[in-house]
């Protein structure tokens, strides 16, 4: 078992995370880390803030010599910013934002200051999901599986003819190239109109959202099981995704234009190539009855424009009962691009958790001898008996 | 804490669930769960199975006096059709279904006969599922909290300008209309539509998706939270409807189509009527931070076609290693209005759950005055402070 | 993640169980379980009703051919009582029997009839926990591991120089002696005293309690860890033991005589003999820091007196308020002998959890040979570096 | 569900805690905790580290404005001995201690460095823990709960006379009194006696465990289940305290005497008084059925001596297979007055959580009203029907 709680306010001393069950063994330094903090700092679209911050992640415990100790691991990343709230007084807010946690907060734990429930709700604390998604990401990368993603769409400015597909080696290209641009899309010419387009919703004052893909190469078949609900690494995943903030929808694989497909459109049928079992489409995303089935793994996210507008919304002031407008706190235009690590960093989270699941142990000594003697799609590995049989419960 | 187990084969002697930490007080009898499970067996567009199959559950523990007592309540669906499976000898199954569990399943579990996953694949195991979420449905109803859904698309046929909605009454019509219709979709022409659609897959030999909404009514504000992503209600939501099967897209209120606007036109403005704070629009779908916010709450769900086709499908015969066609398999041809109770059931666990966590306590009796102080969105229950204040960590 | 839900009364028409997580592979059938569920119902000092119950499991789901396939497994035991309790008016019950719940379990859920607690309070329910012991048990013993106990003291009556050992044969001659001891004590002159000591308390209408010891042999060292409290089998171990009915006491190795030892007497020093590392003494228990030693794992619960006495108790009429006798219902007069595979079956259950955890996987055949390059307490499976090293946290 | 992590190494550079689930509302501040602290670092027969640390615990999220936010608070206490461990060469350790985890940890992650096994098994780890149930007891406070404790024996001196009560003024007094003295004994003589006893030990270069009790009171009734094993409270509260270093034993209430009991010897008989339902004895330690009875709980440890002892131990030099003796590492002589308050803070963790569960919300506004409308043990509290009743399962 993989666990991780996290805590930290936007505008408070600091940010911290602890990392429960990650095995013995791994390599790992703050520089590991850091390079997902970063990733998670830069994008096209962003506001203010990220240039105040430069997050780097003191690693307090859980590490010695160099490795993890299976100890749990305590990470601590200071907001910069802090010293700028600390002593001073805080004007009260009492205006709640609508498409924020602002007023269900408030309702939730009776607070009679709306900063209390943004300071949590605040996406700052997605930082340490980024940190705790980077140890599970190294962790991953010991047994050649890698995770990463990209923007498909920007509001309604979107990649053409985009598919699903089996060969990792076309999303190790998208990674690179999305890598590569300041909005994370593998397309340079949609790039390029996606830029145009966050440039024009500055201008108006506005905010975009847009969907991501990420995808994680290389995994064992066999991850997940049908044989319980919450066992599906579907419904883990979704979870896991769903509870990033501005995310309203999540696709598996092909996900709602399957919805539309005739069934003999819908799978990915199967054939056989120097006796391993391979799938000619990837409309399933990589998961076959909530498993793992070995082909890329492929999860969407839908995420909403950034509820904060500097053309102010309509609310109610709470302390008055008036109707007002909205008031600007300080946020991105676009977060979508800097969202993409972070919807990785929860992949990684849960298939990390699912790979210790299967594979057991306490060290990477213990684990990966383990995961070369996983079955693989082989015939071999799936000597059937071809005999009849019964039920014979009793 | 709410939580509970299903056990039980497609073609075995009978399905089992235990529903643990339901409280006590709550009346309760077999006809309130049979009422969900002839509503699963019900839709146009079923295959054969549901002819021999008519669900009754047997209550044997967690009931006395006709209440629940607080104690696990375990649950019994008998499979007629085992009479038929149990002495007979079961021909081999070598040829793996895309698309299913087969393949991915015996991978997982090392089965050397692939219908030891479909028998736990199959879909009949929902339903237990569909058992266990009438009994939170009881038990969501003494609140006042009504969960309906209805099937908004097949295949390519959908209901013409579907919007969300913050008026109850609305939902409330569409439930009615769809529990009306054999295809469960609330809009007649669609409806009918859907029906020549599903009539037409049938003589193609193949099969259709579609996509599912579920609504919950006069849920209170304040269920799920901000403050850690795994409270966080559409994360739980997400998961509970991924896990079921053919479910391959999520969304939460306008889902996808929030990530295609800007801004200020996704939100959902606030506005104060005789003091309460009531929001103009739903594209939230309910949850704002992942906290009820009392509009009612919207979750879709995309279903890919079911797998299993007349017109069969490239794989491969694993005893032989030769290219070979699927077989046959009983199925619907389309699952879609009978997926809508699944759907529903589990979002009423899902809800019951987060209610449980947030009124505590053992019985109705407890519950019940509680749920009646619970806060509500009117500007008496929230007074703010109006002051300025200092952070004071220590 | 092995995990298990149970469900049923006393007097209710059945008995359920579901064990979810349990690895495919693994040869399961009915007289696995029956065994134990028999050995439940015998034993020196039962009361009348272990004469009418001939307990049965029925296997409903979760085998196929005769073994686990890693779905989850429902059990069921009837209640041939229940026949007796269908259809006939239950007289009132308003006077709690101090020791039971009867009070307390009313206070929590607000009964107005105190038997809708003793139903499930009852010790029937470990009849399901037995049930789900034997399976684990089954489990364990596919890696050679060997859970048993038996009872150590009857009221005052204590096995004399009773001592924990390192080595597995003595554990196994005092199983097999206990085994054939109606009283489940290895000692048979001490059995002889237990059993007289029984029957006099039969004559004076009263009950005994007693010390019951369970050890499993050839455990696997590194279950368990010390990383987090959690995670530590002995606070595992303790839970599931103290969970059992009338336990009021848990000890691991010598337990509460540790704490009267001084320091150089109370560890288990160690030695090598061909290369492999062994304890000289038990005291522990087979657990040093929360984790196995690969030492016998010996525990221990103490058993209060069956609450339930002829010679009735002071206590209340709840519906007078009036101070009354309490009325007897029929009970055992010691319990302790039965509670033997109570204990057991906990214990087997956290083993199997641990183990699972250890080798992850899911089925036998991908286990077995995970377990055999475990890590034994041999040099070889130890090398040091010997080096001088630094923290290096960053 | 309240729910904690805790990290940190012996001779880090900080350990870390994260809270998460305590609700809204609460006052807390730094020294809430530091006083718990520094009496975990007080106490007669510690060792040298005591006077280096002076431990602080840095609150840096979840608290606003002086009250708790509903969301996770971290907590962070430096380890002042790093800055001597931190840039130098650390010697290496190959030669295990018999009764710790430093050959068990070292199996199970394979450590080729023992001391990577001590910094996490060291009992510094208790410092978070102590700080985490420092917040729970500030929150139990706020019902009128406490939670106090003190040592019952030091090796072979115990407390004479010692018994269980139902009247909490008794455990109040013995609490002031036992923090008023160096052992924490409640009992003048007997605190003289196990003072002598310790720097006796000291002397022979040896060490002592001992008993401690921990009492909590003003509880309310119904808290923790019968209805499933890891419902019930004893099994919650046997787990907690059997993690905390060196607990070998755990009773509830008599705990072991009880099992030398006849039956209407061991329980608690019940009477009315002004119409209270009051218990005449409390053998029970407040728990029946695994529930809070109202009558004070009570729950004892028993503590193996230290293991680290001058006198050195047997063992075995892993580097070399040869037979060695111990070396000694830095630790008290006698830890038992000092882990009395760790074996509080563990309780108070579990009964915090059981409160939470019982009372539901997220504020102490919220739970206040809740927890003052609490069945209490009172006759008007527990109508009884007092009439006829059938199963009636279908």
């Amino acid at each position: 078992m993989l666990r991780f709680l996290t805590a930290g306010e936007s505008h408070g001393p600091s940010l911290t995370a602890i990392l429960e069950g990650m095995p013995a063994g791994l390599p790992l330094s703050s520089a590991d880390i850091d390079r997902d903090l970063a990733r998670r700092q830069r994008g096209y679209g962003s506001g203010g803030r990220m240039k105040i911050e430069r997050d780097h992640a003191r690693i307090t415990s859980g590490v010695m010599n160099g490795k993890t100790t299976g100890a749990p691991i305590a990470l601590v990343v200071e907001n910069l910013d802090y010293a700028k709230w600390r002593d001073r007084d805080i004007e009260p807010m009492t205006i709640p934002r609508p498409g924020h946690a602002d007023l269900t907060g408030a309702v939730k734990y009776g607070y009679r200051e709306l900063r209390l429930a943004l300071e949590r709700a605040s996406a700052r604390e997605t930082t340490m999901r980024v940190a705790v998604g980077a140890i599970c990401r190294a962790f991953l990368r010991q047994f050649g599986i890698e995770v990463g993603g990209y923007v498909l769409s920007i509001g309604e400015v979107c990649v053409p003819n985009h598919t699903n597909e089996v060969d990792a080696a076309i999303y190790r290209a998208r990674f690179a190239q999305a890598e590569a641009d300041e909005v994370r899309c593998y397309h340079p010419p949609t790039a390029e109109q996606m830029r145009s387009c966050i440039r024009a919703i500055m201008d108006a004052r506005d905010t975009l959202g847009g969907v991501i893909e990420v995808v994680a190469l290389e995994l064992p078949p066999g991850l997940g099981s049908h044989v319980h609900w919450d066992r599906r690494l579907s419904a883990r995943l979704a979870a896991a995704v769903m509870s990033v903030h501005a995310v309203k929808g999540v696709e598996i694989g092909d996900g709602f234009a399957e919805a539309a497909r005739v069934g003999t459109q819908a799978q990915d049928p199967l054939y056989v190539e120097d006796g391993v079992i391979r799938h000619r489409s990837n409309h399933a995303g990589g998961l076959e009855g909530g498993i793992t089935n070995g082909a890329p793994l492929v999860i969407r996210a839908a995420l909403k424009p950034i509820a904060t507008t500097l053309n102010p919304l309509d609310s109610v002031d709470l302390a008055t009962g008036q109707a007002v407008k909205t008031k600007y706190e300080r946020s991105d235009f676009c977060q979508v691009p800097r969202a993409v690590p972070i919807i990785e960093a929860m992949v990684c989270f849960v298939l990390a958790d699912a790979l210790i699941e299967k594979l057991g142990g306490d060290s990477l000594e213990e684990m990966l001898p383990r995961f070369h003697a996983l079955r693989r799609l082989t015939l071999d590995a799936l000597p059937m008996d071809n005999q009849p049989w019964r039920f014979g419960y009793e």
